[in-house]
């Protein structure tokens, strides 16, 4: 009998954070040692010393492989992520082939991208066949066409089957997130059969916390947590013990209902079903918390205009097309801006102090409006927001809006005086101060509900559309006002 | 025996994320019915009907509280969220008071403060004591010093020490994650044991995926997750089975090195050892997916300058309260800028075409750099970036620059030239873009970095800076170069 002790480290075991950056920094230090060994041989001058350099680097390539090799699936991920794209390339190609599925998955799609880039259609399919259904669904959009046709045909007719049902959802659906790795018993058998049909397996399903008991149709009629399997006398019936009134989710559900109600639940798994009840699947928290981290990423970079996740170590063009969107819709705004100024420019020569005022009004109303349209499109997303509390939240915004401009803008307008010595030209500082925090209040409530009422999602686009407003509208409010009331 | 079909809803079933809304709308009609007895009675101006409108009354609130009593605790928070103050502290009066302490658990940390304030300390005591030491540690800061002083003192020893222990951590450490719900086995049993002894409890903690095998000390030796318990012979000895390579965390580590463990290894539990292997605590994959939602969320109104989520239906002073700094930081940047332009009043005065040009210099400065930034904190909050990669980012964030400047700048030029009938106006225009694309890169780059470097967080604040940079900035550059080129 071994004892723990004994026992040979396991492959796959996590190890801890900083086990992880050490095992990077380890591998960018066998990087850099082979590279230097290249270096000082090229620098030299000499003839290539084919058999020393060799040596020294097959020294550094079976340290490498040995402890890429012992290590889990997601920190080679980490690693491939950090490094630049040659020595990525280099580590990817160390990486023990039947390996290269589950890491293909692990990595984000930018760097998923350039790994499949430089691997040959052969060796992809050779990776693809080791995944699961619902995995291989998750890597199939980044699969050649001809690869995926190719893994496809070798698949068992249930595996292909359930390739297709998993593939045939929205990226945002419960039936992407969904595997089928379900144990399954029926309601008139005893904890004890259960437990011996247990001991048959090699292992459970990752996430296994309940199991799913069904009836001849295949039809979900409740749950048996492992908990209470494990608490319950052996010879108690699964009917007895299993629990009827469970939550369950439906392959066209919204992803975002689903990491809400985990959430909110503590859920683990949760079972899938389709109309008849009929058990399809089931969803494990690890697939929601991927979820959730995604698409609070996904947020951020949308925030900043960014299409997707950058490679850091991409090629600038690359980088270009990712951000190129965002900066013209903005030039675009910008450029509207501009003609507004534009059409105020007698105004400005007569009195130059408008140029440098102006875009302290458009600034703090776009910011003002950035506020409210962050709270609302929030308050939206948690399904706080009824349809008729528009008129409650446009008065609340208002007060706010109201406050912040006689606030701000009577402190504004008096600097404004004592710079020009012009108290009408501070009057109208406030008073655009006052106008465009209003415009910004409004804007922001109406901005998000309006999107929310026809349908669409209320979180994107709304912060170029609320800046676009407060700039334009703050240089007309402000221009128009000082033309009217100072010259 | 009971048939599944007999067995009576239970309470505390999570339901589907439709019932919530549709339970909601239930609570909200009840309510509106309720108000609408009250005004009829009222504006009728009859003596009031009290015996009518008390029985009316009475069966309303009979329904309201059968269909809270039905709920889960999580989606009571939920409806208290929705509601505004005076309908929320109705619904609020009518939950149980044994349910109080799960439900301040789960409402945000504003509806918690005003449900908090409109509670005798006597039954905020009665709420905390229904709570376990970890749960507790997370109300604490909210409740009244005295109610927490004699909530303190009702507690029997262990558990005090428990809450001592889990206040004593930093917010974002894993002992503020940590609860204490753990089943430990020792490792010279066989499995049947450890099957015997966990008939004997009634329930297991939730998230009980794995026992933990720990000695005579409380040394964590193992862990015993239940997938292994379950596929193994009953006379196996725990020894043998039990993983011993497996992730162990630290009370000070680092809530978000805990949060990505659990998401690169896909954890429902994990122990928590002191230095001396000591087992602590667990953390379980609902705390973690807590954490991570609210990280995310706080990131969210930290760039739009909220200091917390905001109750939609708190009044309008809190709301205040809540936006004022940030305004203010950006009053005194916009100000800077605006001292920025007024150094150039003259050469305005003369080029008017400037006053109109300038915003679009400075705009299109701030996304660039916010899109840098955004990528650079991302890439560092992953840990990929090391700081000795500063020089290789600056180098490609400054190639996006330049083809970023040359591309917009250069449209932008000719757009001026064309609307001003002025080539060298045009020249400016375009040679003002490249140079302040370059400083929001290398701003944009050098930001996080430096504040990673001195230890800060490099998200905090970076949006702020890089858009006070790139408008100050793009009015100096632009400005600058018109006044020495075209004047």
């Amino acid at each position: 009998m071994s004892q723990p002790a004994d026992t040979p480290p396991e492959r796959d075991e996590p190890h801890h954070q900083d086990d992880v950056k050490d095992s990077l920094r380890a591998v960018q230090l066998l990087l850099a040692r082979q590279r230097r060994v290249e270096n000082l041989v090229h620098r030299q001058d000499m003839p290539r010393h084919d058999l020393v350099e060799n040596l020294v680097h097959k020294q550094h390539v079976a340290e490498l492989r040995q402890r890429l090799d012992a290590m889990h699936p997601a920190d080679i991920a980490y690693i491939l992520e950090a490094l630049p794209l040659d020595e990525r390339l280099l580590v990817w190609d160390l990486v023990k082939a039947e390996r290269d599925g589950e890491i293909l998955l692990e990595v984000s799609d930018a760097v998923r991208e350039s790994l499949i880039e430089n691997m040959a259609p052969s060796e992809l399919v050779a990776a693809a066949e080791q995944l699961d259904a619902d995995e291989l669904a998750d890597l199939a959009p980044d699969l050649p066409q001809g690869v995926l046709a190719d893994v496809f045909r070798s698949l068992p007719a249930e595996e292909r089957e359930e390739l297709r049902s998993a593939m045939s959802y929205e990226e945002d659906a419960v039936g992407a997130l969904m595997d089928f790795d379900m144990v399954t018993v029926r309601e008139d058998v005893t904890l004890e059969v259960v437990l011996r049909y247990l001991r048959r397996f090699d292992e459970l399903p990752d996430h296994t916390d309940q199991l799913f008991v069904i009836d001849r149709d295949e039809r979900l009629r409740g749950v048996l947590p492992l908990n209470v399997l494990l608490v319950n006398a052996p010879e108690t019936e699964v009917a007895v013990v299993m629990l009827t009134e469970t939550l369950t989710l439906e392959p066209n559900d919204k992803a975002e209902a689903a990491a809400q109600a985990f959430e909110r639940y503590d859920l683990v798994s949760a079972p899938v079903v389709d109309a008849e009840r009929k058990l399809v699947g089931r969803v494990t928290v690890n697939a929601v918390v991927d979820y959730i981290r995604g698409e609070a990423e996904a947020d951020q970079l949308a925030q900043a205009g960014l299409k997707e996740e950058e490679d850091i170590f991409a090629p600038v063009i690359d980088s270009v097309k990712n951000r190129w969107a965002w900066l013209a819709i903005n030039l675009v705004t910008a450029f509207v801006a501009s003609r507004v100024i534009g059409a105020f420019e007698g105004s400005i020569e007569k009195l130059v102090a408008l140029a440098a005022l102006m875009p302290i009004v458009a600034g703090i109303g776009g910011n003002a409006g950035n506020q409210t349209i962050t709270m609302i499109v929030r308050a939206i997303a948690m399904g706080q927001v009824q349809p008729d509390a528009e008129r409650r939240l446009l008065k609340k915004e208002f007060g706010v809006a109201l406050i912040n401009g006689v606030l701000w803008g009577g402190l504004l307008g008096l600097i404004a005086w004592w710079l020009y010595s012009d108290a009408r030209l501070g009057a109208v500082m406030t008073a655009a101060m006052i106008l465009n925090l209003l415009v910004a209040a409004s804007v922001g409530v109406l901005i998000p509900m309006t999107l929310q009422k026809i349908g669409r999602d209320p979180a994107i686009g709304a912060s170029v559309m609320i800046t676009a407003v407060t700039d334009s509208g703050g240089f007309l409010i402000f221009l128009g006002l000082a033309t009217i009331f100072l010259l």
